[in-house]
């Protein structure tokens, strides 16, 4: 499977995804959902994706023109004048992969299925994030749904919902999502490090370069060695359950 | 859906379930999943069912023979020497159920599967625990998996993975599994209050009264709204991410 989510804060947004792909159990690897277009000083625009790999790389693959010599290419992702537009563009570039593949979007085969968290900010727009399924069309954040989450979604949501709050930094921010990460990992074997991040602050309009926490990170480590006793701790703040 | 967790104790065992069962979201209401049997001294066997309601509650009205006279009743799962034929009895039984609804077990639509969580002790054996799948087949609990859950399991999973501990009282464990259903109701409509529970006093062989948390229970609540504010604590406590 895949997992990602995308956070919108006041200062900005924060966008986290995993990198393991697999056909099957015993056939897996490492494989970056996540890609960043800007034009400083105008734009920053992020995708990330879940789903069929063939389809979200052609889907990357076609909004970055590579059909085109390298001297001709000029991404329409970067010539659309706001956020909406970008979603509508890349929607409609991912139902088009889709149904090349097998059909028509809505009736493509969930084989070659995929779904995209898109964010970022466009200047003369406020920052924002989509949330585009595989028929082309999305929804985007707001106030009550402050944050989405595409592939294996279940494990690491309570926490998202509990500990979400719009004033965090972008650090209590990657605490949090790393906690969320390190509950879908020990759950969901399709999910694995490493795990890529970045943050896009608030009118910078410019895209902070993406990091990666590797395999055997130390602060990883720390974070899911320490949530276990972190959670115990929480459990026995509660007020004790009385048997009549 | 439906949520039930079975838990294994040294002290014994721990039954949860909520009650809601849903046709469509308009058209939902309160049943109760789960259901035990004892013989005071020499046997208690507890069973929570999750799946196609139909199915489960053919289940457990041939499994107490309520196609015979009150009179003429003698369920056959008060009469196996061990806790493995009571599992074998159950899930053949589910079979058939699920057989006469529409097809084999294995093959049936998916709209009439079911399955089931069995657990208790017959004298002579050990408290255990089964997890009966629609094709009739089982697993028995181990110390390195000793908890199982059907239904909606996946929101309530790692708080069970992270806190369970074989030497908590069954009042902690109570404790622990409504912070895992209240998890879970937030997540999904097709779980919800009110919730049954009840322990089973390993070598006491005698089922303890099933208790109910209702819809406005205070107990509950405070959990509910207690465990936001003790996860971020929690979190808090964890070491902070320090972007480079």
């Amino acid at each position: 499977m895949t997992y990602c989510v995308g956070l919108k804060l006041n200062d900005g947004l924060v966008f986290m995804s995993d990198t393991r792909t697999n056909a099957g159990l015993d056939n897996f690897s490492v494989t970056k959902k996540m890609f960043t277009w800007s034009v400083p000083g105008e734009r920053a625009i992020t995708i990330m994706t879940a789903g069929n790999l063939a389809t979200t790389q052609a889907l990357v693959s076609v909004l970055e023109e590579r059909s085109k010599a390298p001297s001709d290419r000029n991404p329409t992702i970067l010539e659309q004048p706001t956020m909406f537009q970008v979603a509508r563009l890349v929607g409609s570039t991912l139902k088009e992969v889709i149904a090349e593949s097998g059909g028509d979007g809505q009736d493509a085969s969930s084989a070659f299925r995929a779904s995209v968290i898109l964010g970022g900010q466009i200047k003369g727009g406020a920052p924002t994030l989509f949330l585009i399924y595989p028929e082309g069309n999305f929804i985007e954040v707001t106030d009550d749904a402050p944050f989405f989450q595409i592939g294996e979604t279940k494990y690491g949501k309570p926490i998202l919902v509990r500990a979400y709050d719009p004033d965090m930094s972008f650090d209590d921010a990657i605490r949090l999502l790393l906690v969320s990460f390190d509950s879908t990992i020990k759950a969901n074997l399709s999910v694995g490090l490493p795990i890529d991040f970045h943050t896009y602050k608030l009118d910078s309009f410019e895209a902070s370069e993406q990091s990666r926490i590797e395999v055997d990170d130390p602060y990883f480590l720390s974070i899911s060695e320490g949530w276990g006793e972190a959670l115990r701790a929480a459990l026995g703040h509660l007020p004790r359950f009385r048997s009549k």
